[in-house]
């Protein structure tokens, strides 16, 4: 195995949490029947802010809690065999997904140093609320999901509220 | 707004949050330059498994901490723009998305009462070890996220126990 200490610190920090772990027997499927698809924002602590712990909920994220392809997949196997029926999709206020355009984040990587992204697809929304309102669609719309219950939400970053959008 | 209620439990939960709430002023920047992907599984806490709390990292999730075109779009964002530059892949055990084959995923959907979702690739692995191995490199090789460090991690559901694999 690898014996650089780029990960020491929070390996060190698991010994604690092995120290003290309680989790053990719990299965695979979510006790509450919930999937909370959310953004990779570092400000957001899905369990926390939800009242939920270990056991409860799949928590799916990546950048700007968007419904892409790789959320639906996602989906299909949480709502067929672990057990979810419901599904929160939750943006957040002062995302970095939010802004005028792909282009302006293909600038600002390059002005910050880094190399020409311009063959990514970022999908920078400057409608946050349609985009929540059609990344919830999507879901609902979806033949291999048919049945789940689904809501949009936004996640105040500065008061950690939740707020119902669709 | 809907006034159904399958989300009043978490709404509910939610304020007591927001009564408590200690996080305002925070940047969407990860204060410990950390990014971790890992898979939706119910049992895994990872903020608490890595002695994180919020504002510290980057917390990326799908189905089997798969590195998928969605979590490299996201890591090349996170990397450049959100002051990331270490990601762990955590894989874990008693995984669903480990298994035989991705047409047993698809009878056992059917055997539940599920659809036909043939036509969707789970990517399920019978090499836990190789796919992660793999999925690590897949980073690695990235033109758009040179310099990142990458290491390759297994979580054990039954003690929280994180172990580097590659």
């Amino acid at each position: 195995m690898p014996t650089d200490d780029f990960f020491a610190d929070v390996l060190a920090a698991n010994e604690a949490y092995v120290a003290r772990f309680d989790r053990a027997g719990l299965t695979g499927r979510a006790a509450k029947g919930l999937a909370v698809l959310t953004c990779i924002d570092s400000r957001i602590d899905p369990l926390a802010a939800l009242g939920l712990v270990a056991g409860d909920a799949k928590i799916l994220r990546n950048a700007g809690a968007r419904v892409t392809d790789d959320v639906l997949r996602t989906l299909v196997l949480a709502s067929h065999l672990l057990g979810v029926d419901r599904v929160m999709v939750m943006a957040h206020t002062d995302c970095r997904m939010v802004g005028e355009s792909d282009a302006r984040v293909h600038e600002a990587i390059r002005a910050s140093g880094g190399p020409d992204t311009r063959s990514i697809l970022f999908q920078v929304t400057s409608d946050p609320e349609g985009t929540l309102a059609e990344d919830v669609q999507r879901i609902r719309s979806s033949p291999y999901l048919e049945g789940l219950r689904v809501g949009g939400f936004l996640y105040d970053v500065e008061t950690g509220r939740l707020t119902r959008r669709c």
